[in-house]
């Protein structure tokens, strides 16, 4: 990049607001990518100024993902849409056991979205990218008229590399397999929820909002044939069970003894009328593994800040059904269904 | 994938609506993608119902890129926002000089939208990646509240790759080089503009919505050495000129009566007020070459459908202000500037 344009003043980052000018593909646009998005995410691809970046193809399978993030509101205790947009997709890929390595982003502005925001979300960004080892290498910016969106919904596809051996995937859950959790449950659900409602609970609730690759990688190392893997965000841990009970054609059980909540989430699920295997996690995951490899995959995953509360949640079973089931904490047992009507829009 | 879910009555897709219930990871958004897209989009990796899809990394340098596509109104002559997304993606792709692959699609949609509409953009998108020989393996379905988007927004990301010698880059214009455009400038914006303000002219105006990517290869085998090549979307020709200026630290000048515009086109412009240079394309290029190779490119592209019209516009200068210039038809020049301040949004 050749020096800053003269011609015009600089971003006022603190008061100045998105305008159509800023989507139109000129002279604005350029100084909203160049002092806003090149600044933050600060590497050569962007600085090219091209339509697309090009790098070196790593050896074994890649991996690619995309997530649109449209979290309502955008700022809630624990993150804010910026990491949650890095730190959903670098997951994405972590869940096919890859090592996330490049993210493109591209950016729906609404007209009259503060500048100040935008910065906010931008360094967001910047910080989990950095803290997860991915470069932000290529993006987009599109603005609509006020009134045709809400502020910034923010869409990131990621790139990784797989080893040609790794073969994680929905359909793998085999009958007495293992079912594992990382940890709590709900945590960012109703962190965003409680922020939304304006609720205020006496612990501070937050989101769990933190990049899952590093644990993957702990537990790949000791239990290489790892079957079934996911973050359980939108749908939350009902809907990767029952998503893998389909395409794997089997039951699942689990245990609500084992699975770990924290009691202030407990309590506002009890409070919101929620049930917390609906609420979205954005720094949790899922397993399922054959039961000969599942004890030391637990110890694994406790060794890593991420993973110190994971235990054991249920089984795998046949069943031509393909039925979730829970043990209940009293003994007796309910159908875990798919979240049918009841809409839990904007939590990520 | 096991059969069709029972539970669930098959979508409307004649008079359905979107509700939120599609974009909260339930069993109404499992059977959105099920019904919708993966039927549409039709391959093994979105059947597989992962959050990610993998593939095997072909040799050569792989290139990214992405875009959001929020074009109001979603349908006019010529195209939708569907073709635009998917040719749009594959285009910024080939302007690297590189072959298209993979795509991946997000989808935020606004609540009420009619599954009508979002039948006919996905079936435009398979069409258009059928044409273009990528497949859409990955994806991801978000939902709004109703005034919160604009019926539905699209992010495309595309990935491809390029032989290690190809180095097209915005960098790369040299003093002498020759510019060379492929066809007419402003159809897709014009008939975008027309149909938003509801303007009938004798001749229909049509988008130029387009794959670039084999026309780009015919140019390459003639001459591997080309030097820069954007297709002029939002922002125009203008905008590219000036981007590549910029970049190279050069300067350009392009004679008016070289330029190729439609008659109806020109028109429309003058009816409308806007200039041609500043117009968004969707199935046109334009490059940058050597001297010395600018006749054999330009007989390249015009025995290609998509570069019948393509000629020489302009060359390269030396210029330390970087200044993009044009003679007039009458003699005169004139400054070639970025768009300033004139917004002409939503129109890709």
């Amino acid at each position: 990049m050749k020096g800053r344009r003269d011609f015009f003043p600089p971003l006022d980052i603190g008061a100045g607001r998105i305008e159509l000018g800023h989507g139109s593909g000129g002279r604005a646009t350029a100084q909203l990518i160049e002092e806003l998005f090149s600044a933050a995410f600060d590497n050569d691809w962007l600085r090219g100024m091209n339509d697309q970046a090009s790098f070196e193809a790593p050896p074994g399978r890649l991996v690619l993902t995309t997530d649109s993030f449209v979290v309502s509101p955008l700022f809630f205790p624990g993150g804010d849409i910026g990491c949650l947009a890095v730190n959903g997709t670098v997951n994405d890929i972590a869940m096919a056991g890859a090592k996330p390595l490049y993210l493109s982003a591209s950016f729906i502005l609404e007209e009259g979205f503060p500048l100040a925001d935008l910065h906010r979300v931008v360094q967001s960004m910047a910080v989990a990218a950095r803290a997860a080892g991915v470069a932000i290498i290529t993006g987009d910016t599109k603005v609509v008229e006020r009134g045709k969106a809400d502020g910034v919904f923010i869409t990131t596809t990621g790139v990784g590399n797989v080893p040609d051996a790794t073969r994680i995937d929905a359909s793998r859950a085999r009958p007495n397999d293992r079912i594992i959790l990382s940890g709590t449950l709900g945590d960012h659900g109703v962190a965003v929820l409680s922020r939304r409602e304006n609720l205020h609970f006496e612990t501070e609730l937050r989101s769990d909002s933190a990049p899952l690759h590093e644990l993957v990688a702990a537990m790949l190392a000791v239990a290489p044939d790892l079957h079934c893997l996911r973050d359980p965000t939108r749908g939350g841990l009902a809907a990767v069970l029952n998503e893998w009970a389909r395409q794997s054609d089997v039951g699942m059980i689990i245990h609500e003894r084992a699975i770990p909540i924290r009691p202030e989430v407990a309590a506002a699920c009890e409070f919101l009328g929620l049930d917390p295997l609906y609420l979205a996690n954005e720094g949790k995951l899922v397993a399922v593994c054959p039961p000969q490899s599942a004890e030391d995959v637990v110890r694994a995953m406790r060794r890593h800040p991420l993973g110190r509360d994971a235990t054991i949640i249920g089984e795998v079973r046949a069943d031509a059904h393909r039925a979730v089931e829970m043990e209940t904490a009293f003994g007796g047992r309910r159908l875990v269904d798919w979240l049918s009507s009841d809409p839990l829009p904007r939590i990520c």
